[in-house]
């Protein structure tokens, strides 16, 4: 079985989730060195995984010379320069979601990537949900039909902080970025034009900081269906995941996962556990099998699923909302892209 | 449409239910006359449902020349004698269940029905709830292949007084002979030995009387199937009504039925309502199926869903039940009947 | 018990279910006298009840002496012309909706309700739905917190014919105007603005008589929560009608309902059956209750729990929303009213 | 973090797992060597999973000097002898289930470990799912009151071969012995008595062969709960565990786990995916569970959860079962131990 050597840049949240990932449940990975800004932190995270090279600088990653692949889990605004760089050194890159904020510093960054002819993946691991996955295996084998309505439920547990939500881009840029991309995975089609209602329902604090935390937004789609997502930083029951996928043939749809499924009937009713908490546990196996097909793509020089165009629209589409939202009026990506 | 003429002996809790349902849901009945040894409440009954003839004595129903069909709710004692003077009397007959106590005694009345030629008919209302009837469909027209398990849940929301459990004949005559009825209809073959295994959990004072309030029993059927039932006079969460069979091609089941289907998600977990509280509730609808099948086979001279010897059997089964939780072996059905 | 002498005003098909409600379910009410333009077809509704007054003109239920209130099933032209003339001969009324699709029309008929004095309450069925109705009350009682999100998907089973989609005013009006309704209703609070997207992607004849039939709508409700509707008119798998409502302490919602509960596991798969299929089987119990409500307010004298500005707002939001599909832009509620 | 050196004897199907769980997703397992008496089978798993040290025979496992302790996944009749050898080398042990189908060595085996003062666990991983976990919590913390009945569902998805069935000791000490054990647990009581009905209605083979393919047993406990099962070898829907606790103030029950909780509305109903199609997927996490509870507490000298005398119980349970099938009456358990 070929391996692949791995470079990881950034050990923060969800550089330790992909790390633990492929070295534990990914055959074909070999992380060969991790590196992070903050090199002590990257030194514990070396030390509990058996990771032989820690470096401080990202730059020692990208031009080792056995690593092959990166796997950028640094903050979003050194992405497109990491990206840029990893490109140059020939290596195969791995960078999580958004690319960046600016539709031009992707298109740059795509550029690169395409010169330099090396394998690009964006992070939008929810695609590899098992429950999502049957999803658009469904709708990919025509069973329901030509898609009409395409309905995404997508809340968190928490409220970010006020300053997080602000430097994030906000929560269209942040949150519901993934809703997008999964919008578009399961029409099939693109998005041609967004209309998106929002409101400060949770915290005043986040509607200080110029962002919201509650919104409806609808999506129109090439093909002719629409798309709605409904959003909300604040769900007491825990993190809510939902998509609905109705067309002329018929409807499916995904629920939320639970811890287990016991059923407790009492004199008062019949009670269930809450939904798992938040996207660790929820996509605990959806970041496996995205790290896995990442991996089995370059190994294999197969096609990679989720390609720089589908981070490019994602970010095109947040960026329609969010305009949308503050004039006040649909918007056509074409004003956007 | 033809109308039949009915007589209803007996204006208690389930006279009361078959009344309702005669006159509101059965378009072919019409309620002639009715009575009860409690002349007074007899006559509250026909008044609110605009009954014109109210009698003291069984007899006036029996007798009266306009009758067609009796539909016997007397207490469980007065059921022999009533199908006798009914069936002499050349009418047809719905009866309660069960028909009696005594195997000898139901042996005598089932005679004198079949002398007469009428129409007769045993009240296992169970038989007509949606539910089970899609069931009993799916079973007959093959989807689960050869029976091998049924399997069947019945608790009570509350146990019945002492001295009710001993007069009416203990648990398995008065509440498991429905869930006998329903094994014997779901597996479309004889049972010839039962086993029961009993326990006073619920009240002690029932044990006293000498009934019991959980069991669990086996049924060995003809066809080689097993059948499990099993019972609880008290479930604090209200009626427990459910149904599986199991066989060579695949299963079937019924959960039980809610007044309504909210699903509340708050911080404490996801709950939703108690099932609908007891049997006139969650079989409301299986009481007039029962009586709109009764009114047209009568009507429309067809076959009766609910035989003589249906009653008969289910009694057989309880009392086998009975000797084995007493004698702590399995016991033949040919040792009862 | 107080009765209420009632007369129908149309046997079409929703007269025909009032009819059969109001003599079978209603224990307050008495269907003294009926009426159609097309007497035969009303004399045969009369006969089936069995109801003694038949009547080809609508002035002969009004003007009858003993009629203490009217329900008005006639065609939608109709409705105001009725109501004004009820009111003025001091009979309570019942509306089907819309009440009429001009709002002045509809003020102008809510005005003579008003001088006359008269009960008025328009048939907004679908909040006497067990379902919603434990929603609504589980909402009232705070256990969703503040509203954030009122989400509906309404879906027929299948499509009206063109001919009858433009006369009927168009899917908002005739369809969605229900779903409207259910979202003042749970949120508790006015529509401020409404956009919606709609398409026609189910039957191109539908777009050649200028009605749509698919459509996403976002509302604007006074006390910021968003509510999200969207709607076909053909579900291949039959009538989809849920609602879930959203806000700071939980979330409740409700599913479709079923003609039984059983589950199939087959080699090939879990399996159950289709929702109910369309408005006469799921809101049966809907329609009792309301025409229950209804002759229970009369008699007692108490409020009305669906007003007449409840059946013009649900008519000015439908015109917005017809508005804001044609304008591709969010409209206000208060350039319509 | 302490870690502790295991030797795994036996490569077979379990002895797989629970290499690969030791290797991938124990912190605490570090595991040494392997053996097998078909050395290049455990050649090949050593290498598969990195292991340095690979034996033919068990005692290269029990004396080497750096292992503390051993696993045992070996044919069950080398169990005993593995563990007396273990148990006077001074290593603790982890043993499959069953310990052996001899009451007599079993507890020759386990006179053995007390001598020794070795920690000894046998290998009921259903009791580490995550469901029944939470099961058993709800029991003990008292939510369903004193216990009335204890149901388990345990189907196989396919018969095993009837050499198999015979050589296993037959159904009730290969299969039901895992519902024997999980009944216990729930019960918290010991079982008096049992009573099994059971037949061949899935191959005639396994009848020949002198075994069963699908029964139902009763069992009696100490506390006064009933006991129920129910076992097929061939369910074709796959894999069907499910187990319920009912009791004086509640009812708790666990369903199958699925791949993932698609729903398909199409125009023929409404469609799920198959269950978990066999432990290997659904105890997977039972798995992994139940090798760090054993790690853990051997690293930090806490109690172990299964002991010796539940490995000796549920081997007594069965064969007082296989004797009630045989013999055709309730067996006490006192006839046996």
């Amino acid at each position: 079985m070929q391996k692949i050597n791995l470079g990881v840049i950034g050990t923060g949240r969800i550089g330790k989730v992909h790390i633990a990932t492929l070295v534990q449940s990914v055959p074909r990975a070999n992380v060969l060195a991790i590196a992070d800004a903050n090199l002590a932190s990257a030194g514990e995270v070396a030390k509990s995984f058996g990771i032989m090279n820690v470096f401080k600088s990202h730059s020692d990653i990208i031009n080792h010379q056995e690593v092959q692949a990166v796997v950028i889990c640094s903050p979003t605004d050194t992405h497109a320069k990491f990206i840029v760089e990893a490109a140059k050194a020939g290596k195969h890159i791995f960078c999580e979601k958004p690319i960046d904020l600016s539709l031009e510093i992707i298109k740059g960054a795509l550029d690169a990537v395409k010169k330099a002819g090396v394998k690009f993946m964006v992070g939008f691991n929810r695609r590899f949900d098992p429950n999502f996955m049957k999803l658009k295996q469904m709708v990919a084998d025509g069973k329901v039909g030509q898609p009409h309505i395409i309905k995404i439920t997508s809340r968190d547990p928490n409220p970010p902080s006020a300053e997080y939500a602000a430097s994030s881009g906000g929560m269209f840029l942040d949150m519901t970025i993934h809703d997008f991309d999964m919008a578009r995975y399961m029409a099939g089609s693109e998005v041609t034009e967004v209309y998106a209602s929002a409101a400060v329902l949770v915290d005043p604090a986040i509607g200080k900081a110029g962002d919201v935390d509650t919104a409806v937004i609808i999506l129109t789609f090439e093909n002719g269906a629409i798309g709605v997502i409904d959003n909300s930083r604040k769900a007491v029951y825990g993190y809510d995941q939902r998509v609905e996928v109705f067309g002329s043939k018929g409807m499916v749809n995904a629920d939320n996962n639970y811890p287990e499924n016991h059923r407790y009937y009492s004199a008062d009713g019949v009670h269930r556990s809450l939904p798992l908490n938040f996207f660790m546990d929820r996509y605990l196996e959806a970041y496996a099998n995205e790290m896995k097909i990442f991996c089995d793509a370059v190994c294999d020089n197969a096609k990679i699923p989720v390609s720089g165009n589908d981070g490019l629209m994602s970010v095109a589409i947040a960026l329609a909302a969010k305009k949308s939202n503050l004039e006040h009026r649909p918007v056509k990506l074409s004003e956007i892209i």
